[in-house]
């Protein structure tokens, strides 16, 4: 792994290495074949200028001093094009002001290297696009250049150029949305750190939105101190240091929901991980969630994105619908059919859901669950084509089953890498209910270094 | 106009009267004639049992020193049956917890004298209760006993009990809801003053909804001091004292909408009210509000109610609706056709519109407008039948759109009676968007006096 932001950022004040170096740096990655379909756009000018400003060449540069952060497709920036991967918005209008979250990462210093891939619209966990073309997850990608024969495995998603783009070291922080998983998977599979905050603390303002009760503006990065600076930026606060050891900390594991059907490298790395957190002092009570199993159930008709997107959507879809994904606008087409009332109740049915789900929550700091059940798919079994629809979909609804429940919580989580070296990727989620995301980071900068002992 | 309760209070410090000799004249005036189908049920003993407490008779009383509260049959009181003025209500379980408006006011020392009646779950303007009767309009009451014959004027909805309570002096609270006019209507037309808060302000937790995006938890009150201390212990929080005079104030009417189709007795009262206060040196602009127009298309197809009551009353309508006021559960029945995406629409149409009217009013302290364009219509033109629901269904559109425009806001507003003695009650309403009470209070408390002098 290439170097967290934190560490460049001392290199460069240490006279070690200078912002145009690794500006350069990350620009070759970012163009080289590692990196194919991870930029929908490559906006070099911005970070070199950003590299070269006298607000990054001062002994006091902005916290991100230049440096390269990736924008997921779906954010305004001024003057570009905001398609969210699409084509059918590929013409519109170059959007007028940043998008909240753009404007403070630019305050804060950032050099934007380009805008990066993602599923159109937000709308699956896979990480497939078939207008722009698909990204291969990182670690896997060595596997397949090293001589694997059965080609790339996907990214995940929504946020795939965002994870590959931090992954590989072209950028640094990959700024994307998670409304069901889009940052935790991908970071999962590409072996780095997401953070999917709770909802409220990032403004969603200049996003195009997937779900307007589910969308969270966060980001990935490739340590957890990084994901805490990333976050403060993003939510315009502090994170505070943490007061306690790792021992006074209560985790919890659930069986329910959560464990069903891992493959073997997750087993295998989930395991270790608890084995290696115990071994190290750390409290992790084994807890039944029964309220999980309830989810499913509950989200039988589609939940909240299908027809929050199709409100969005309707006038398009209406004249353009054959320039979607038909993966996608099938999705938002199911929107149409949900009544308002039946919108009412789930509302109201998920708000009494949290509610008993913080209860059984109260006593504990965080729970541990894997972030995927699985690890990357291959690309050839789930490419575009009805023929693999089947089990892309499959994949897409396992991919999404745990990510999705904190998102249904309106809870936080954040996703740490735990395989071992040659293991492909997989990531170990703390998460809990709302607001309790400065615990989970305080944990996870504790947690971090035990995992990668392995 | 009997005295307010904070009068009340200071007159039993003084030694001047007591607990007990108030609690009992406002029980034999809830047992009176007057106040007829006001209360479905009264609690002389628990404002009885208040008023003799030691907390009460001991020299630093609650703030509400066991005066008499009206509780509006939404509410829930522990042991006590919430039916919402239905009959499909009455027989089930009683209230195991109080509703958390009723927790703070029972612990400010509130004595509860009944429950006051309403409209059918709180669904229209006009004040009409098929199953159990309707009160009498308190002013209008008096000139049909002084020998009118067309018989009594409604006494406007939803919360159309705890009006009459307040007014007639049986109550010094009527504790009510708000989600189209339902405090304001009433206050205007029993003339009193009836405040809406912003719908954040209060907790609504135990009060049986009518609209989830738009209730708002509220009183009517004698006075706008009495108001004010309502509000404070409704809200759990100080309403800071006005810091500046009342020239320094900046007030908007507007002709868009607001001041359409107003009868006589209303332009009389409210020309006269414009005339006093600029008189007394207050700045009243004239503006242009054309926003206020757009919302009765936004809102053609019934708006929040429908849709949100019938996802609480689709249950009970499957099997009761021969038990509903058919005025009642035509409305809600209307709310099964709304698609969920239209309704995610109007939410964000809404926020849309209350950006762009809120960027209107930023330069005022409050806009002045009649609460209500027609003072209270008789009974008997609107009377339960269906020869009468075109009627009806006319005036309860003309009662409600002027209150209602401020729900649509999530704004607050303040109805405080502007009429000369001998003419029928008319409101004149302060209003402004989300999160300006505490001007609005300030401001009606400095204006009230100006308007009493008429």
């Amino acid at each position: 792994m290439k170097a967290d932001l934190i560490a460049t950022r001392h290199a460069i004040l240490a006279g070690q290495t200078s912002p145009q170096a690794i500006a350069e740096a990350c620009i070759d990655m970012a163009k080289s074949t590692r990196c194919q379909h991870a930029f929908l756009k490559l906006t070099p000018e911005n970070l070199i200028q950003k590299a070269q400003s006298p607000q990054n060449t001062a002994a006091q540069p902005g916290p991100l001093a230049g440096l390269a952060v990736s924008v997921k497709d779906l954010f305004d920036v001024q003057g570009q094009i905001t398609a969210a991967g699409s084509l059918v918005l590929q013409n519109r209008a170059p959007a007028l002001q940043d998008a909240q979250a753009i404007a403070r990462l630019r305050a804060a210093g950032a050099g934007f290297i380009g805008r990066s891939n993602m599923v159109e619209f937000a709308f699956s966990g896979v990480g497939i696009n078939p207008h722009h073309g698909t990204p291969a997850a990182w670690d896997a990608l060595t596997d397949t250049l090293a001589g694997g024969t059965s080609g790339p495995h996907v990214p995940g998603g929504s946020s795939s150029g965002a994870a590959v783009s931090v992954a590989t070291g072209a950028a640094f922080i990959g700024l994307g949305s998670d409304t069901g998983g889009s940052i935790r998977i991908p970071a999962a599979l590409n072996g780095i750190v997401g953070f999917k905050s709770t909802a409220r603390r990032v403004p969603t303002r200049g996003a195009l939105p997937l779900s307007t009760t589910l969308d969270t503006v966060c980001a990935m990065t490739r340590s957890v101190r990084d994901t805490v600076l990333a976050h403060e930026i993003l939510s315009a606060r502090k994170v505070p240091q943490a007061n306690k050891p790792l021992s006074a900390y209560r985790l919890a594991v659930t069986k329910d929901l959560m464990q069903d059907g891992m493959d073997k490298g997750v087993t295998l790395a989930f395991e270790r991980s608890l084995t290696l957190l115990r071994a190290a002092g750390v409290k992790i009570d084994e807890i039944s969630l029964s309220e999980l199993k309830e989810l499913a159930p509950m989200m039988a008709t589609g939940g909240f994105s299908p027809p929050e997107s199709f409100a969005w959507h309707r006038e398009l879809l209406a004249h353009s619908a054959d320039q979607y994904d038909p993966r996608v606008a099938h999705r938002i087409q199911r929107g149409a059919q949900m009544a308002a009332h039946e919108y009412i109740q789930l509302l109201e049915d998920r708000k009494d859901w949290i509610r008993r789900v913080e209860a059984k929550l109260q006593t504990y700091d965080a729970v541990l669950s894997p972030t995927t059940p699985i690890t990357a798919p291959r690309l050839c079994d789930v490419a575009p084509g009805a023929e693999r629809d089947a089990e892309f979909f499959r994949v897409n609804a396992l991919l999404l089953r745990n990510p999705s429940t904190i998102n249904n919580l309106d809870g936080c989580a954040i996703s740490i890498p735990c395989h071992a070296p040659g293991e492909l990727p997989v990531g170990l989620m703390l998460w809990h209910a709302a607001m309790h995301d400065d615990t989970l980071l305080q944990l996870a900068l504790l947690l971090e270094p035990l995992l990668q002992k392995t």
